[in-house]
């Protein structure tokens, strides 16, 4: 396993500037990459189970644990799911896909059984921490199944089409597909590589928000980002021009542009 | 260090069903438990950058980064920022604090020193892709934590004024506080326990959702989690009631029902 030295300078490309605590853990989480190439090879039975345990094992507001998971093996939903998620044909090949929902049902369900209002499930505030939930969820399930050697990648694309995943996966109302996540052996006749990430003097603030030096600290990472792009026989791009055009219209959110109707539609009035 | 069937009966008070690999890392995910109580003791050099490090190398949403963390250590604004969260001492206590930013300023500044719109910006979806990649990071933050040994605990009653937190860390517009961690040595003399969690069956579904058979499975939940309450010395109290309750009207926010008027306020119009 490579050191966390090696990681710090893969993510950072320059030196660690202390001594690191160079811990199992520690080497796990700064392992993570994107995989997108996957061999078919079915999951140990124990990867689920374990993955939940840990998944379950985050924090979440208030233990109202208002997040559920789909675990969908089946090769013709699977390849169903690609399709409404933009045609990523990883999804198919990995043999376990999750979808991780922001699950307000649950709640409402046990409320309306004792024959009690849920009002409170209708503002934004309870969306946001089942969303919150799910992710909190989600990234131990991730951190959990990488440790195990297996290779994962999250598919946002699955909001594309949320209404028409929710159909798929049979979801009630207030039950909202957040997120995929492919899971399964990486193929290492493709293998991926650590991502540069911005320097830490751009996400870390101390006390008090400070972008002061930020733009020079962006022009290094963008010399950084295109040097590892060359480096993967990618195109040659500056981070910052692919996040401005991106951000520019709403032609970058690829049809989410009408999130917030789809949401109402799905029980998510978000007063 | 607790093995990872020890943990298991801990977190769902039956045996686990399988043999589960005994690994450091799925050991670290599941002895998670929220510390409340702290020594004073500073934390060493390495841990935030640590941490940091760890965050960064969760997913991001095409690698939008759209995310920031403030590190408070000031004890004056440890004390504003507890009083704010709903008077909580540990944040008072725990010598740092974290506040996780759902961060789309940057790129927007990106955006207008290029003199162009970032339209985008404006919907729903980039918040919650925002808000999505905060909570990939805290958690990635959190488990590196407490793989040194430290504690942690989220803080989600910063929500209860999200302004006065903004004002107080002069975050710009398109930046919003979506939580704190506090960050500390757990005092052993209040040792924090593993709570119990749902059976896995009921969060986790395969290939649909199916909601069948969770009556059962939450009755058991209310009594081994009203078990664990007296273990503890705590109110004892089904945990589906503590639920019902807290969801039936707007009281149940604590005043977070006015969060979506707060979002526009400070520059997320959720479109």
């Amino acid at each position: 396993m490579t050191s966390v030295d090696a990681l710090w300078q893969a993510r950072y490309r320059h030196p660690a500037p202390m001594d690191l605590p160079d811990s199992p853990v520690l080497r796990a989480l700064m392992s993570h990459r994107s995989v997108r190439a996957y061999r078919p090879d079915p999951l140990p039975e124990h990867a689920l189970p374990a993955a939940i345990a840990a998944a379950q094992s985050a924090a979440t507001s208030s233990n109202l644990q208002s997040w559920s998971v789909i675990a969908v093996k089946d090769q013709a939903r699977r390849k169903r799911l690609a399709t409404l998620g933009g045609n990523q044909k990883h999804i198919t090949v990995a043999p376990l896909f999750l979808v991780w929902i922001a699950d307000l049902s649950r709640l409402a369900r046990l409320a309306t059984a004792e024959g009690q209002t849920h009002e409170a499930l209708d503002y934004t505030e309870s969306f946001m921490t089942s969303l919150i939930d799910a992710a909190l969820a989600a990234q131990n399930a991730t951190v959990a199944l990488e440790g195990m050697g297996l290779g994962t990648v999250y598919i946002g694309g699955l909001r594309n089409h949320p209404e028409a995943v929710a159909a798929e996966l049979g979801l009630p109302p207030l039950a909202f597909p957040a997120f995929g996540l492919c899971v399964g052996y990486p193929d290492m006749a493709h293998p991926a590589s650590i991502k540069p990430r911005l320097p830490q003097a751009c996400v870390l603030h101390r006390e008090q928000y400070d972008p002061q030096g930020e733009n020079g600290l962006i022009a290094q990472y963008d010399r950084d980002a295109d040097a590892f792009q060359r480096e993967q026989n990618l195109p040659s791009r500056a981070w910052s021009r692919t996040m401005i055009d991106r951000i520019a219209t709403v032609a970058g959110l690829h049809g989410r542009d009408t999130m917030r109707a789809t949401l109402a539609r799905l029980g998510f009035p978000l007063k």
